[in-house]
């Protein structure tokens, strides 16, 4: 495999290689006090060889599209990780010797605050599953021959994430990606299910249509001859499941139980077995590629627009919206988990079939796909039912530690659904995605409102979610309105409001009906569409807390996490703090209409007008409707 | 296979019984105006040939211990599943025609509100992990002859949990269980990624260690041998694969694409073509087996019990308090995800071997076979980091729907674990679980709080969810202090408290700390232990509300749904509506000491302190210090 012309450093160098990085992981994680050395000696060679061979890295410019891509899926191994490029010259001594301290780029578990990482790891099963969506985008997007490496450990396998990963990545034929099995037997407190038994894992692989290749994982040049041979499959992925010995390299260790996760006992006299310190540097070959990335063409596209008073669902309106979208900018993608006749992607998918990725019932490759894409430039919109988000909320909380950009749209929001039940009803959706860092939750209330949060979704660096609704709501925003991330709309607003309604959705339309029963009953509202959910309109919500003597937020969602919370937040340290009531989805829903759901729970028009009522005259509704 | 003796009904009476089952999934759709079936025509022969001759249900008694189980993970396929218990006589004419209404107990997907179903279902790949649980109790615990059945979907099978079940269940041996996968090749907007391709599953089952069957779903002779395989199969469990056509029977929709999840056409003549209505009655056979339930014996065993005054860490308290119910209960069992010697889980695994499931990295199986376990009886504890809890939110959610009991523990909360990283870190965790319905979140201070927080846990219908640290807290709680759900603990308190600060978990030492300090600058602080974040003791916080100017809160945790917005909850309609101040982790953490990242983050004691000091005086830090 070596000829003449061959300049890559040869396997005597890559196996002294794999010693310095044993060598260096072992120091690294003694000096920290903490990580994990033994994950990180039984990868050793397969990443010795692997830089010095095989990767194509412009370290110079970690922007170079035709770079490989490598993901450390087994992210603890973080003391490897950091060794491998310090021997390719991205980190000094200096900075080695900064692992796991605060301000270090070098964190316990990688992090794209070091380049070229390109994605955060260490929650198990996750590499996999964003190694397919970066490899999609080198195989059907750009369509440039960079290849995705992605180091699995053994462990990690019994996550089912890696096995959706193993049945997508085949479905689409990515002969582009390359899993490596760090099989070291030894998970955190036993041996794992398989143990050594690396023929059980070519089997799994072969049955779901990769091409494994069975080695021992401390042979260079078997491992060598492996990757040749990984670059050389056609069609299907590839798997190198590696036999390996966890700790490998020093007695006290080696392939010993109970040594996961801390350093070694007595690290100098590991270090002088692993034969001392080296310092040897790899110049890791840059890509010999200079081909231009595929580029799609735009089109002309009407801009979606309702008129204002016509009833139209804003799951809909969000395939509409993303076809626009899609037309008018190339870097626009869409992933939908088999519902896209449900969520309306498939007026996209449609459109613009090359760049729609049907990504089956598998939510978490479906997120991990978009992290993926989004990694390489994509403005990737992935969709499902809202509840089913829930799925991949793990993969939504990674994102954000990776500084991912991961657009989401959940439909089938809230009770509002009717009668298929509670499994397909997102009623903790906001809640759990509220809490993710940085994140903004938009849950507009009407089409117009769409096109327009949709737009701001494709321009916005972080998590974004939007919420939609499966029936139809009543156009009430103009199609030129501002309409934005943050903002809000007042709905109606007098000088002698009594009381404000913030509501958003499918709540607004019950809203503005609990106004108009309160009206006749001399009792005057505000009402305030919060279809910007995080980050609230704090502004217009404190103007209402001044103006008016009670606040009552209606969602269709629990009482935890959502619009009431984020309401009661914005007037928790303002100078007039009002009453403010929360009416949620408080009770188990079952089958029924939507008005009968709505009602049940305590979240339509009359269940309002009630509240409001209450708050107003202290009087029940049928009291108040008496006296009124 | 049907002997002399044999009083089953035949194979002629399962084929018309099939036909049935159809007939009134169409019609019961029809009338409902929404429903699946296409989905259950497709898997009625095996629903009749199962209901006929193989399952083993006592009608008469849910309870009965030796019933099979019966899961409909396609659980969108419940016209079948109530035209199947209609025809066991457990639903009559009359309740079959609410299908989908409100108040019925056949809502648009099942659960357990019908018995004798088992577990809710409608988020698909959850049915067969939650069966593994199922069988687990069977074959380990209960040492009972019945069966599980699982009725998966193919659409389904794209579900990594689906694969985590397969790994787990032949680890396991489980050859009580058998999963039968209805491979009718239509998703719901397309093929799916195997199609009709029957061998390719065969293959995933042989490599994952189960038994395949490959039936035609049609032929009822070829389905009632595969079942009699199944039950002779032993140490594994086995996968009947189905060729199947999804709307079999009516030509408008058999094997046609988009005719999921709507009501046929014209139902009428789909009636007629199907031969009609028919009325057939089915015996179901009672279980044949008698033998008495396996029982463990309790054992004498120290309560846990900590001197005040001392550290330890909740997550130790947390083995040791298992441990000790374990002993003293025999229906206490546990599980855990790998990482037994984080969690403390280890102690009971130490103690009660039998008792105790190593689940490996997978949560989502891990969580399901809690579930499982639960429904049989088991008081089953459950635990991995709590960030990993996230990889298993749809499962929560769905044990919710339910009504299952779901107790789980998660270690290694906040920013306080350090050096590992974000990715290890619980942050979102109260939130998310906050919004389960009925759900429970507690997160003890210290390690005597534990013991009667879990104590209470086991006693608790419904989900719970407790919140435990990394490192080590003061003990500040006696041992016998009562302390519960639903409670608080005033740390210190005196009648001229200016501020109450409002903590839980690790900031309660940063709060006792901060009020110390601030005691020095003549602020005199209320300090609450709110250990049960939900339910919170919201009448000690409205005292607080009453006694003292402001409330501050502390949490090792996300801004958003946390201890912060369950106090501004507490107070939002109180006639006393304080400033209420929260603290929480708003950046995104990377490595450090614990006392780095909560410096960081804001919330140790000397960001409690400032922000106490700002509310009370207007004055920074720095300020206050000079001039106090």
């Amino acid at each position: 495999m070596t000829t003449s012309s061959d300049t890559r450093p040869d396997l005597d160098f890559c196996a002294e290689l794999g010693q310095q990085l044993r060598v260096d992981s072992v120091a690294m994680s003694d000096r920290a006090g903490s990580g994990h050395p033994t994950s990180s000696m039984s990868a050793a060679d397969l990443i010795a060889v692997l830089m010095s061979r095989h990767l194509h890295w412009d370290l110079q410019s970690a922007d170079n599209p035709h770079n490989d891509h490598l993901i450390f899926s087994k992210g603890h191994a973080s003391p490897l990780y950091y060794a491998m490029l310090h021997a390719a010259g991205v980190i000094d001594e200096q900075e080695l010797r900064t692992y796991r301290q605060l301000d270090s780029r070098l964190e316990g578990h990688p992090t794209p605050r070091i380049p070229p990482t390109d994605v955060a790891t260490g929650s198990l099963g996750q590499g996999l599953p964003i190694g397919v969506g970066i490899a999609l985008s080198g195989k059907e997007l750009e369509q440039l021959p960079y290849r995705v490496w992605v180091l699995c450990g053994d462990s990690e396998m019994a996550e089912g994430s890696v096995w959706e990963a193993f049945q997508y990545a085949a479905w689409r034929g990515l002969d582009n990606l390359t899993a490596i099995i760090d099989v070291n037997r030894l998970g955190q407190t036993r041996e794992t299910m398989l143990g050594h038994d690396v023929q059980a894992y070519a089997d799994r692989a072969t049955a779901f249509g990769w091409h494994p290749i069975i080695v021992d994982g401390h042979d260079v040049q078997a491992i060598d001859e492996a990757y040749d041979e990984a670059a050389g499959v056609s069609g299907k992925p590839t798997v190198i499941i590696a036999r390996t010995l966890k700790g490998k390299g020093v007695k006290a260790v080696e392939d010993e139980p109970g040594k996961h996760g801390k350093p070694l006992e007595d690290a100098a006299s590991a270090i002088q077995e692993l034969g001392g310190f080296r310092d040897f540097e790899v110049d890791v070959q840059p890509p010999d590629d200079d081909s231009q990335p595929h580029r799609f063409r735009t089109q002309d596209h009407d801009r979606p627009a309702y008129e204002v008073g016509t009833e139209g669902s804003t799951r809909e309106a969000y395939g509409a919206a993303l076809a626009w979208l899609g037309a008018t900018r190339e870097d626009v993608v869409a992933l939908d988990g088999e519902v896209s006749n449900s969520t309306h992607a498939d007026t996209f998918a449609d459109e613009q079939p090359d760049r729609y990725f049907e990504m089956f019932i598998a939510e978490q490759q479906m997120a991990a796909a978009a992290v993926g894409l989004g990694t390489r430039g994509w403005t990737a919109f992935a969709s499902t039912f809202g509840a089913f988000w829930a799925r991949a909320y793990d993969f939504v909380r990674m994102a954000a530690v990776s500084r991912a950009d991961l657009r989401l749209c959940g439909s089938h929001a809230g009770v509002s659904i009717g009668a298929d039940g509670p499994s397909q009803m997102a009623l903790e959706d906001m809640a759990s995605l509220r809490a993710i860092h940085g994140s903004v939750v938009l849950h507009p209330s009407d089409a117009n409102q769409v096109t327009c949060l949709l737009e701001d979704m494709a321009d916005r660096a972080g998590i974004s979610y939007l919420r939609v609704l499966r029936g139809k709501t009543t156009v009430r925003t103009a199609p030129d309105e501002p309409i934005g991330i943050g903002g809000s709309r007042t709905v109606r607003q007098s000088e002698q409001d009594d009381v404000t309604i913030l509501a958003c959705g499918v709540t607004v339309d019950q809203a503005v009906q609990a106004a108009d029963l309160l009206a006749t009953q001399g009792i005057t509202a505000r009402v305030i569409d919060c279809y910007s959910v995080k980050p609230l309109d704090e502004d217009t919500v404190r103007r209402a807390a001044a103006d008016t003597t009670a606040l009552v937020t209606v969602e269709d969602h629990r009482p935890e996490g959502g619009l009431g919370d984020a309401v009661l937040e914005a007037v928790a340290e303002s100078a007039l703090r009002p009453t403010v009531h929360k009416l949620a989805v408080d009770v188990m829903p079952t089958s029924g209409t939507p008005e009968e759901l709505m009602h049940a729970a305590g979240i339509d028009a009359e269940s309002v007008a009630d509240a409001v009522r209450i708050l107003c005259t202290g009087r029940s509704g049928s009291e108040g409707k008496a006296s009124l």
